[in-house]
């Protein structure tokens, strides 16, 4: 398990690593030796796995990747303006609910997407309380869909409702546009599964003040590049999904000066300023569409193997490959390792719910760790974890990023595009940070913390790849 | 060089690191095997020196210097207003011109400190044109003085003249004061030796817009901590001197709402922020004058043989100890190692200048590299070297501060405390980062890069605790 050549590449070779396969316990006594160890988690791969290098049609999936990998990283994603649910996002009707994940119905939805749909309906006036939400949601009333299905992307429960005000984000490269509503904070929010006068106030105001302002502002000033706020601030600390301080910052430098010019009330100016910079996530719900703008157009490239859409419901864990983008393959959601909030444990936690591993799906997020050594505490890991995670990603991924690098690495590009093909041979699942909802409809956030992607929808990818 | 003790710890140990004594070519041949190296551009120590532990009076040197690291550590930096320099930086009079580093009468004033003298005669309106300014200066009617002996600091030339406007910071555990001008910007400024209409146009600005705009702002708001604000920038990328990116970006979040509140001019507040935005340096006139303000309470401890003031005039470089705080030692400036502007080489650089090593006194800056990765390629070295830079400068500091930590070392606190007996049993000098300025006044800056300081200094001052 550590070979003389380890040895040799130990004194001659970088910062000494270790990759430990399968067995957990050799690598805690490494780790008492301070050694840096590389967990890979590894399962006998699954007999027969070799190198698929041809589709059944005779297509090159590695020319496939490329032009896959190609068009993700030409993308431009650019703020072009908000506005609201019903009228810019496609498909969007007044009696439509959009969520996180592969399509759920009502009676497999998990607690805080309930709570969230809850809280939706009663915010929309649809419902008087949380309970007649309920009877509606179940009735047939109300359409579900897949954010993913419509353009879009929320975290958490992701919960789109038609008044709800969204960013517009435009891949200028392309053309195509994604949608996300306005970042709601920390605490008692509806994107956690809670409701309440809190949650509806606080959302009146976001519709009432906090979206004019910024709309006001997109609109005089130049699109602001999401892409190149996203490179910025992987240099900052953030890996732009758990760790959103930078990116928030700069947002906050980029629409300034229209904010001033186009807001007439000092009070509300002054108010959304505080709003935003009360909260470090803020920019989530921009770099999770921008993610979704730089995906789409590399979605249904022939043959391609990489995996363009990653989301979680709260109940699965669903996937889409670029080669056959309409196509969820789906898996039971995983458990989180995390650390809770006071008053909370992992018997209070959903499962893995929400869209926001679009961002690693498009390079950065829990990929990019390495560049945000600070949120170690937040998910309880180090600073060595960190880049060990992204250490590790590189091998399930096609490419690195030309466009988002990390300092800590020697600005080596970020690992980007997942091939299911590399999943399968190596045996490594990517690796995800995330927020914990509590489970129960209408509580909130009850934590933070790591897990894998779970194994069985790869697989099933893998076996429909076969068949091309 | 190597040991078999080195071999074991590079299998056993943390990241391979190899300290290179000495023989640089031995350490550019580990290179090549991709080893980390540390140079410590290791000389003889200067013989017998063993380590001074009391004073000839008898003061335990170690005692001294807790109580001054005591001292530095528990200071809180915070803006608590601005103002016009001769009215409130103590003892500055309508022809005084402050300016950085030890003191150096016009005779021996190096070409940008000339440069920015003369800029501040024009714009004060004392003189009508640069020579005529040139004449003044040297006519004996201009008091110079440093800022070091004002409780302000400056960067580059450093230069205060009576109508500026500057940042009063407070240490709210001590109750002492320190003062900075703004900082102008990159580009043809005042700072680096430039003069002319351009820059005094900006500098007019300055007074008539940005002071008021932030002068109101702070009175309004809450006092900003900057304490706070440096050790969130040092996890966000900066070292907060020669990148203040993050810093700039906190700093504008944190003033944002008291800026919106009380400026009724919409364009003058849209100027201001972009002013700030466009100024990724912004906040070192506010890192500087709040390590000034942590480092005075720890000046006048006896025995203490901690550096409470590092700064040069671009002629000479100059150390303060805490022990004898009123006496310069002083060294010829040394040469940057630098990357120039295109149309610029090293023939066009002026020697070491300015206060802003007043960061590297204080345990941030150049101390605090391995923060600020992303600064590698301003002043032309690796991530690697950034770590290798903190790591070595622990070697000559007293402690590790408990406010300042690095997320890349497992949130070890940043080297603090220059101690000049470690300094000088180890051969290891202080590493600098700077910006680099034409040698001739009126032209401005021309690159950036790091150098050691000056041996001399040290050696002199060390001779002086000799005699305590």
């Amino acid at each position: 398990m550590v070979s003389s050549s380890d040895r040799l590449s130990g004194f001659l070779g970088k910062p000494l690593s270790i990759i430990n396969v399968g067995l957990a316990s050799f690598a805690d006594s490494l780790r008492q030796q301070n050694l840096h160890v590389v967990d890979v988690d590894w399962h006998p791969p699954p007999a027969g796995v070799s190198r698929l290098t041809h589709t059944q049609a005779g297509i090159s999936i590695d020319d496939a990747n490329t032009e896959t990998l190609r068009r993700i990283m030409a993308g431009r994603p650019l703020i072009v303006g908000l506005g609201i649910a019903r009228d810019v996002i496609p498909g969007m009707t007044d009696n439509t609910i959009l969520h996180a994940g592969p399509p759920v119905e009502w009676t497999r939805m998990c607690g805080p997407t309930r709570g969230a749909v809850m809280g939706a309906l009663v915010y929309e006036g649809l419902a008087d309380t949380p309970d007649q939400a309920a009877q509606m949601a179940a009735s047939g009333e109300i359409v579900f869909d897949p954010c993913h299905h419509h353009h879009a992307v929320g975290p958490m429960a992701g919960v789109v409702s038609p008044s709800m005000p969204v960013w517009i984000i435009e891949n200028a490269a392309f053309g195509n546009r994604a949608y996300c509503t306005l970042n709601e904070g920390l605490g008692k929010v509806l994107r956690y599964g809670a409701y309440g006068a809190e949650v509806y106030e606080r959302l009146r105001w976001m519709a009432d003040s906090l979206y004019p302002t910024l709309s006001d502002a997109v609109a005089h000033g130049d699109p602001v590049d999401l892409r190149g706020l996203i490179a910025q601030a992987l240099h900052m600390g953030d890996e732009c999904h758990n760790r959103n301080r930078a990116g928030t910052s700069l947002l906050l430098r980029a629409l300034g000066p229209s904010m001033a010019r186009t807001c007439d009330d000092r009070e509300r100016l002054a108010r959304v300023i505080a709003f935003i910079d009360g909260n470090d996530h803020f920019f989530l719900n921009l770099s999770m569409p921008a993610a979704k703008a730089m995906l789409e157009p590399a979605e249904g490239i022939p043959g391609s193997t990489i995996v363009t859409v990653m989301a979680r419901n709260g109940t699965d864990f669903g996937i889409r490959l670029s080669g056959d983008p309409d196509r969820w393959f789906v898996a039971p959601a995983g458990l989180v390792d995390g650390l809770y909030l006071p008053g909370f444990t992992a018997e209070d936690a959903n499962p893995d719910i929400g869209d926001s591993t679009i961002t690693e799906t498009a390079g950065f997020g829990g990929f990019a760790m390495a560049a945000a050594p600070a949120i170690a505490s937040f998910i309880g890991g180090t600073a060595q974890d960190a880049i060990n995670t992204t250490r590790e990603m590189y091998e399930i991924c096609f490419a690195e990023h030309e466009h988002f690098t990390i300092p800590a690495l020697e600005f080596r590009g970020t690992p980007v595009g997942m091939d299911v093909r590399l999943i399968m041979e190596t045996g490594i699942l990517p690796k995800l940070n995330t927020g914990i909802a509590h489970k129960q409809p209408g509580i909130g956030m009850v934590g933070a913390g790591v897990l894998r992607a779970p194994a069985a929808c790869f697989a099933d990818a893998f076996e429909a790849v076969k068949a091309w």
